[in-house]
C-alpha cells in the first residue's frame, strides 16, 4: 500500500465555496478545518464523544498541528480524510491526517494525497485547564487503535522541520 | 526585547464567536485563518497586493504551516499578529508569525504569544501554475525585510518537530 493511503477513514466532506479564496482554490486554513473536523471524528471514535465530553469535562486539545498542502482543491470538491496513531501515551495523542479525492475526481488524477496533517493532542479536564490521564476504557480504544497501525510505514509528511531547500 | 515580540505588525483582528468551538474556545483551524489573513497583509507589505496579484498573474501558495497553539482565545478577544522573515531565496519565504493579545486583555495577562505559525511560501505564476521568481521590485522589499529582521532572535516555536516528550 502506499504510505499515505490508510485504511481508517473517519471523516468525509466537500469543499465549501466559501472557504475558497480569490483564486477559486480551498485556503489554507481550510484545509485545517476539514481536518480539525477529522480530530472531532477521531474522538469520537476512541470514546471521547460530545456527550461523554460534556459529562466528565475532559476534551482533547491541539498543542501542535503540521500540514502540509500538495494539491489545489476547489469548491465542490469531494474529500476524505484518513487518520494514523503515531503515537500516543496516557495524556497524549501523536497523529496524522491525509486528504485525498474521493468521488468521481479520485479517478481522473493520479490519487495520492491533497492534503497532510500530523498533529499532537493533549487529554485535559476543562474544568482547570489541565492535562488528564485518559479515562481507562478510552485508554483501551487508543491502545487497540496503536496496534493496529503499529505495522503501517512511517508516513512521508510526519516528523518535517521547515527550512528552505 | 522577547525573543516573540516583534515590532513588524501587519494584521489585527477579533476572534469571532463563529470561529469558536464547543468549549466557547476559538478552534485550532481559526487561529489558522488569522494567521493565513496575516500571510495575506505579507504579501501586501512586499508588493504582491491584490492589484498586482490580478495584473501579473503571481500570487503566493502556502506550502508548509506549522501551528503552536499557547493559549486559549475566546469570542471577543482582540488579536495582533507580529510577522518575521526568517529566510529567503528568489522564490520563497520563511516566515513566522506570533499572535498576541491586545487591547485591555493585553494589560491584564503576561502578554506572551497565544500561539505561533512558522510557514514556508512559495511564489507562483498562477497560470502554469509554476514556481515563480519575485519580480525586481518584490525582491527588493523582501531583501529589505531581510536586512531588518537579520539580528532578531532566532523564535521559540520555529524550526520544530513534533514528538512525544
Amino acid at each position: 500500500m502506499a504510505s499515505d493511503a490508510f485504511e481508517l477513514v473517519l471523516h468525509r466532506d466537500t469543499v465549501r465555496a466559501e472557504w475558497c479564496d480569490y483564486n477559486g482554490h480551498l485556503r489554507d486554513a481550510f484545509y485545517a478545518l476539514i481536518f480539525s473536523h477529522a480530530t472531532d471524528a477521531l474522538m469520537d471514535h476512541i470514546g471521547l464523544d460530545a456527550a461523554g465530553r460534556a459529562q466528565s469535562g475532559h476534551s482533547i486539545y491541539t498543542l501542535e498541528c503540521h500540514l502540509n498542502f500538495l494539491r489545489e482543491v476547489k469548491a465542490g470538491d469531494e474529500v476524505q480524510v484518513s487518520t494514523l496513531l503515531l503515537g500516543a501515551d496516557r495524556k497524549r495523542l501523536h497523529i496524522y491526517h491525509s486528504m485525498s479525492l474521493r468521488g468521481e475526481l479520485a479517478e481522473t488524477v493520479e490519487n495520492g494525497p491533497v492534503a497532510a496533517s500530523e498533529q499532537m493532542l493533549l487529554h485535559v479536564d476543562t474544568r482547570g485547564p489541565k492535562s488528564a490521564v485518559f479515562a481507562p476504557e478510552v485508554m483501551a480504544r487508543v491502545q487497540a487503535m496503536a496496534a493496529e497501525h503499529a505495522g503501517l510505514a512511517w508516513p512521508a509528511y510526519a516528523g518535517r522541520v521547515i527550512r528552505l531547500p
